[in-house]
């Protein structure tokens, strides 16, 4: 049982920053993510674009957004459950909560914060009656750790962004890489395109246009893949099947967790601290809704922020607690590390 | 006459922030500080000292952050009224503003932003009979433009950052500087102590301690200045006689607006877009109360973002707007300028 003070389901912006935001109070969060990277949409949907309404920064990629709020709270040492989706929570008798992901991992915490954005990401599944059968057993929809395809054989499919990236990046960790889409147009950044256009004239990349894997075939697990192309059915011998379609997000368990839910939103108090109708369960960032709610990443902090002090409340009941500035107080780390504004010195001169 | 869509009152962090997201919305901003510039505590009191919680800034020196935003908002072409105050709001017949300056500068608006921060920013005087005489005639208790001392003689009185930073200022700019503080000890910035010690011995400044300016003199303006030091007065020749005693905060004229004042602060209902009382007249930031409210910059950057859409529906009567993410949409800057995302390309690659 994983055992912390504020348990965060969703490690995007939102969930990120409330990490820095609980340990200027001293609480310990723990994250759980479906997907294997923090970082949510902005890591998952577009890591290389800019974004222009952060405030403070003229222009950010996501994918620095994200690794800035990591950094900003990696000294209040969060833990993270990633690749598993939160799926049930029980309210204990003391009124603190056990949430059970879909692999059975057990947290335990009096707060949680759902800061679950639009949904747990779940891949968009290619239409093959086979696949269910080999899913973890050659299929992957997402890649968790490119180390296991190792000089092995991978097809990989789609048409995106991930279908290109992924090849690339797989082209120099596999031993045979091919890339099969249904149209011959793809769709990505002109880097990637071009990118994958090079691996494949140097056979690093082989590509398969427009065609479509229609069957998998292997005992116990992947051995081959039918692919058609122009009515043709081959046969292509691999280790690893990867259909890149996507990912969407899914309200999903969430959704039966007793909460008040609103256009696929959950409903919270904004006037207070975006508590939702179960007391301890706070909902913050995309995932909540309230009159004149704005989907984006700088209400998500703000609402992170508020939240805290309640969660400060309900774990130190009766505590006073006085809000204390970042640049006086400076910042103590739970790894021991203090960072602090150069004081001031009292001299004469002369 | 002034005319813009949002008159912002406060050229602090969140009055900053407010341009941006006006611009976004296709709303022109002005804003008015009693400061000479923008910035409000960031720039004043801490300008070279870090803060830890602006979200995705694991530090950023409070004076960087005036810097980021106001380039983030440069597009947006905001108007300023610079060293002046806010005075009086008159409400019109169509239910727009006029607030004039302390110095009658009048500015015409449908909306009016308060971001006011603690108030603005009102120097303490030293305590000498002949001061108010020559207040704009040699007196200046903040320094707006330095040009004005070339190749003059000044004294600066005072024993904390300002003096000591416009001491070393000024010691490349006016034909002589002499500070003068009551104590023996200064109190500031490492760097800044030493530089004054520096050039003190180089005798680009002249130290007189423990010592207070007792007397004015002068006909029509500033001729010298009395210094009492241990117990004994002579006569200093100067042009000007500038103490830097600190500024203090007061909320002043805003208080008599009719708007509900509590602790100090405009109470605004932050279930919605942190309207005030007065229907077209918002209070966001610092300057504002509502339950669970926290003066913190993040903060700010939320309530300002939530403002701008109750005032796009003010302005806009009935026309709809819908949210785009600046990722997708670009930034159309009044300028001319267009900054927008790499786009994808859909191209096939063989
Ligand atoms: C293309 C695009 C451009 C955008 N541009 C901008 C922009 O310019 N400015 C802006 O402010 N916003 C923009 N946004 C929106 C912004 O990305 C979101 O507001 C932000 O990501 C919300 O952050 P969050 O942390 O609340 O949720 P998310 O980023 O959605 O993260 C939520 C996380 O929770 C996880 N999760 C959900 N349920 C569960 C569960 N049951 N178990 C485990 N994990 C779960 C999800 O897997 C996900 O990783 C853009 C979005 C997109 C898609
Ligand atoms: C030493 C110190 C350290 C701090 N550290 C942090 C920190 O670590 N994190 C954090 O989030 N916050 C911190 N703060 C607080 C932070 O600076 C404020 O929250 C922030 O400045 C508020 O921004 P604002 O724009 O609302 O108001 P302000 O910055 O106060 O700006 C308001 C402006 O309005 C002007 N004004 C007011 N009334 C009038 C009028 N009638 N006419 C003309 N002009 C007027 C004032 O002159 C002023 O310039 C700190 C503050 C101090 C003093």
């Amino acid at each position: 049982m994983i055992k912390t003070d504020i348990l965060i389901i969703g490690a995007g912006p939102t969930g990120l920053f409330t990490v820095f935001e609980a340990g200027l109070l001293k609480l310990k969060c723990h994250l759980i993510d479906a997907l294997p990277q923090p970082g949510g949409q902005c890591s998952e949907i577009y890591p290389k674009k800019p974004i222009y309404d952060i405030p403070g920064f003229p222009e950010i990629l996501a994918g620095d957004l994200t690794r800035n709020l990591l950094e900003q709270g990696k000294q209040f040492e969060p833990g993270f459950t990633l690749g598993e989706r939160a799926e049930t929570i029980e309210k204990q008798d003391d009124g603190s909560f056990i949430v059970t992901t879909n692999k059975g991992t057990k947290h335990h915490a009096p707060v949680v914060a759902i800061a679950g954005g639009l949904g747990s990401f779940e891949p968009r599944k290619p239409t093959i009656d086979a696949i269910p059968e080999y899913e973890d057993k050659g299929v992957e929809y997402i890649i968790k750790d490119p180390e296991i395809y190792r000089d092995k054989r991978v097809v990989i499919s789609g048409g995106g962004d991930s279908a290109l990236d992924w090849s690339i990046f797989l082209s120099d960790v596999a031993s045979e890489v091919t890339l099969i889409h249904r149209r011959n147009e793809f769709r990505g950044a002109l880097d990637s395109v071009e990118k994958v256009r090079e691996l494949t004239l140097l056979n690093k990349i082989k590509l398969i246009t427009p065609a479509e894997v229609t069957d998998l075939h292997g005992d116990g697990k992947i051995e081959s893949v039918s692919v058609t192309k122009d009515g043709e059915v081959t046969r292509l011998e691999t280790d690893h099947f990867i259909p890149l379609f996507g990912l969407s997000p899914k309200l999903g368990p969430i959704g039966n967790w007793g909460l008040e839910i609103e256009k696929n939103a959950i409903k919270v108090d904004n006037s207070l601290n975006y508590q939702t109708n179960i007391p301890g369960v706070f909902a913050i960032g995309d995932v909540n809704t309230y009159p004149e709610k704005l989907k984006l990443i700088l209400c998500g902090f703000h609402e992170a922020t508020l939240m805290c002090q309640a969660a400060y409340r309900i774990i130190n009941p009766g505590k006073k607690y006085v809000l204390k500035y970042t640049t006086v107080s400076g910042i103590d780390g739970f790894d021991g590390t203090r960072k602090e504004a150069p004081k001031a010195v009292v001299q004469a001169i002369n």
